[in-house]
């Protein structure tokens, strides 16, 4: 290669902001699983001293001018995808006034302390404030980032988790997805009425829900020497790639949360694990986006975890750590995994009723920051859109309505991610099935190295290098096509 | 308070120092006690990046300044403490050019990469080489030292150690050591030639000796809402004092190594936690040297720990953690606890013979730092010393002699603080017994609040504001005696 400076220079300033972040992810993970209470307010000095450090060295005055003379040098086409993620870092993080950033910091801390009794409390009028203040400022950095990029403010904060993706898509995808998901949740749970479910017989003690996880890690190729396994009050996928630690917790009378979810998370690390590992120092080398990242999650957790291959390969496991059970035949696994009942909570909702509860929050989200709706139309809005979509009366329910989730203390344009990451997994299987017609009876056999050599090769191997609607070309030959989500549910819900 | 902008500034600098220090603390802690193989070449690399970083800020022009600017500031006693220790820490950093440190860090990893097979092949002449290496920069870091400090050049290493503490002192006080010591080794032995000790029986399934362990922490007085007990290869007492993480091993055949070093690493724990919560961040607020530190972990296993009382409260335990054995009977618990066998290992050896190989390192390190002898004339030494304090013969046997121990391969001058650790224990605990003189019998009922308010009053609670000289005769009302540590030598052995 010829004369690089600038470049290797940039080279060199990313390599020091990765092992800075290296020492704040290990600190992170600590934090929510090792950590003793009296450590917090240390450890809040220390990280927040850390990110002042990282957020000086990716706002020095000269990189500007390095990422201006780097587009001018010799570079190939990998370093040029690298050069491209480098800016796209250094705008996020030069866009911003500190001011901004500190006064965003500040607000969502005092919302999201306060929302932890108001939503207990189901008292929405005291959210209310905090609230208003918090959307304030995310409208600020909204306009801010839609000026700089030339987008619309709500398509600007999304850019943040999906680089590229435009609302107007996801708002043409979405109401597709409306036009058939009530009807065929109706329709699954007339199916399901006439089914009988053996529900598992608890205590399943914890010792054994971790031998059971640690055994399905294994299977699902977790590499223990570059990870760990350990307990948090909220599940997590964290660490650095070259050590990735992953949490679940426990309760002794529920295996299949403990479970599922270690399999969901081994989802998130085995991308982790398998990014290029000479490039993980560089923007580069990272997981492309948040959908990104969750379609590796739901790969594993719903393509292959509630298989009918997988749920064979369970049944045995479930056996032998727990003790025979007629719950634990996988015919009755199958029925168990995927039971739709409409709820109230995102978290705790089923395959079929998740996208509604990610649908709803879109379209409120994006006219909130687009100025259409104000803090105080949240709630009608909720209601009206909980009745259509899932036929859920939340009047008057704020507590399991829409103070039920921490995002919007802090984060706008995130949740279309979860929803855009079950189509990608929907859409890769559909492509490995065609590829290989006999996978299914392979996964049944406990032959997973098809599917992850898929994965490894088309999506955790290729880091940032593409753009997500790239990368999703490459790997299955079509931009993002929703039809393989609506099959997949179709022929899993009334098949 | 008058003007002090010089002196708030340096508090600012090491403020952050100490914010970093403490990510830095929490990645060592885990990589000893929770990172897999994989994470360790790229923790490598982080916890390097961070140290630069930290060597750039102690080390940053415009300090020099401010230590000088502060000396006029207007101070109280305690912050003139504070700017002393201050400069202190700055003139560590700051004499050493870095190609100094980088040699010598370099020197040490070869010397102690190579040394973990030559050990294992007894083979000193392969190890001589990478010695005399790190030898010849210890000598040109003392000389430098020596000079700036206006001392010898050994002298200025133990400095780093002892602050304050002189090579003459303890060479006065070790020679005194060696004219009593072998006579009551002899002695103890004839004396305990003619017991009976009852070995416990095995095996100490580990989930119970970690519950025993985490037991005798709580008695001890450990606060585990600011600490955790994980289990390493070398067993140590890190993370930061808000939040420390001590660590053992645990080998099933036997449960009195993995207790007494959870006794001993609590001591350096509360010693940690009782230190002044708000000067943390400043150096004045750290731990006051290695040997004052260690006087904490003995006064915990050897003077707590071994004490009659103690044991009266641990045979309940035992037979409460492991079933009832007549070895658990507190006559028989005290003979196992204090068996005197003079052998090759230092970490292997009891507390009458542990002073002995320290005496004889101490000896050999000063001699080689002054230039006195050179790197191939240690092992003649060691064996004649070996021979002449314990009776050992360790001639040709270099793997149970000059090369057991890593020290030599990075540190020279730590030696003496284990046993001015052991003789300031004593010291205490003869104080205390004058002040109280129910002591024993309060401590065999379990009232341990006694010693702890003791070492927390007059130690702990002092940090480094007093030199470790004025530190001792404000708790003990006089100089360091090393009287006291023979007197409860020949108390414990003769008695």
């Amino acid at each position: 290669m010829g004369h690089q400076m600038a470049y290797q220079s940039l080279t060199r300033t990313f390599q020091r902001l990765h092992h800075f972040a290296h020492l704040g992810a290990i600190a992170s993970w600590d934090q929510a699983a090792m950590m003793p209470a009296k450590g917090n307010e240390a450890r809040a000095a220390a990280q927040a001293e850390l990110q002042v450090l990282m957020h000086q060295l990716i706002t020095a005055p000269e990189l500007a001018q390095q990422l201006r003379s780097a587009e001018q040098e010799n570079l190939d086409e990998a370093q040029r995808a690298s050069l491209r993620e480098m800016c796209r870092e250094w705008r996020q993080a030069n866009l911003l006034p500190s001011e901004l950033v500190e006064a965003k910091t500040l607000a969502a801390s005092r919302c999201e302390h306060a929302w932890r009794s108001q939503r207990k409390n189901n008292d929405w009028q005291g959210f209310l404030p905090n609230f208003r203040e918090v959307l304030r400022l995310a409208r600020e950095e909204a306009a801010l980032l839609a000026e700089a990029n030339g987008v619309s403010r709500y398509d600007a904060l999304l850019d943040k988790y999906e680089p590229g993706m435009r609302s107007a898509e996801i708002a043409r995808i979405f109401d597709d997805v409306k036009s058939w998901l009530p009807g065929l949740i109706e329709r699954a749970r007339a199916k399901q009425a006439g089914e009988t479910v053996i529900r598992p017989q608890g205590p399943f003690p914890v010792e054994r829900q971790r031998e059971l996880g640690l055994e399905a890690m294994k299977l699902l190729g977790f590499d223990f020497d570059g990870g760990r396994l350990d307990v948090s009050t909220h599940p997590f996928c964290g660490g650095v790639p070259e050590d990735v630690r992953i949490t679940t917790r426990y309760r002794d009378d529920d295996f299949a949360q403990s479970l599922m979810g270690i399999v969901h998370e081994t989802g998130h690390a085995r991308y982790e694990q398998g990014l290029p590992r000479d490039l993980l120092s560089l923007p580069v080398g990272r997981a492309r986006s948040m959908g990104i990242h969750e379609s590796q999650s739901l790969s594993f957790e719903m393509q292959l975890g509630c298989s009918r291959g997988f749920l064979q390969l369970l049944a045995p496991m479930l056996r032998r750590h727990f003790g025979d059970q007629p719950a634990f035949d996988a015919d009755n696994l199958a029925k168990l995994f995927t039971r739709v009942e409409p709820g109230y909570i995102r978290v705790d909702a089923d395959e079929l009723c998740y996208p509604a509860h990610v649908i709803l929050r879109f379209e409120i989200e994006r006219a909130l920051i687009d100025g259409e709706i104000e803090a105080e139309d949240v709630p009608a809005l909720w209601d009206e859109k909980m009745m259509a979509y899932l036929g859920v009366d939340t009047r008057g329910n704020y507590r399991d309505g829409c103070l039920q989730d921490i995002h919007w203390t802090d984060t706008f344009g995130y949740f279309p991610s979860y929803t855009l990451g079950a189509m990608y997994a929907a859409q890769y299987f559909a492509t490995m099935r065609r590829a290989e017609p006999g996978l299914d009876d392979k996964i049944g056999r406990g032959e997973l190295e098809p599917v992850f050599g898929w994965l490894r090769e088309n999506i955790w191997s290729q880091g940032s290098r593409w753009s997500t609607d790239e990368l999703v070309r490459r790997a299955t030959g079509e931009a993002l096509t929703p039809a393989h989500y609506r099959a997949h549910l179709e022929a899993r819900y009334l098949g």
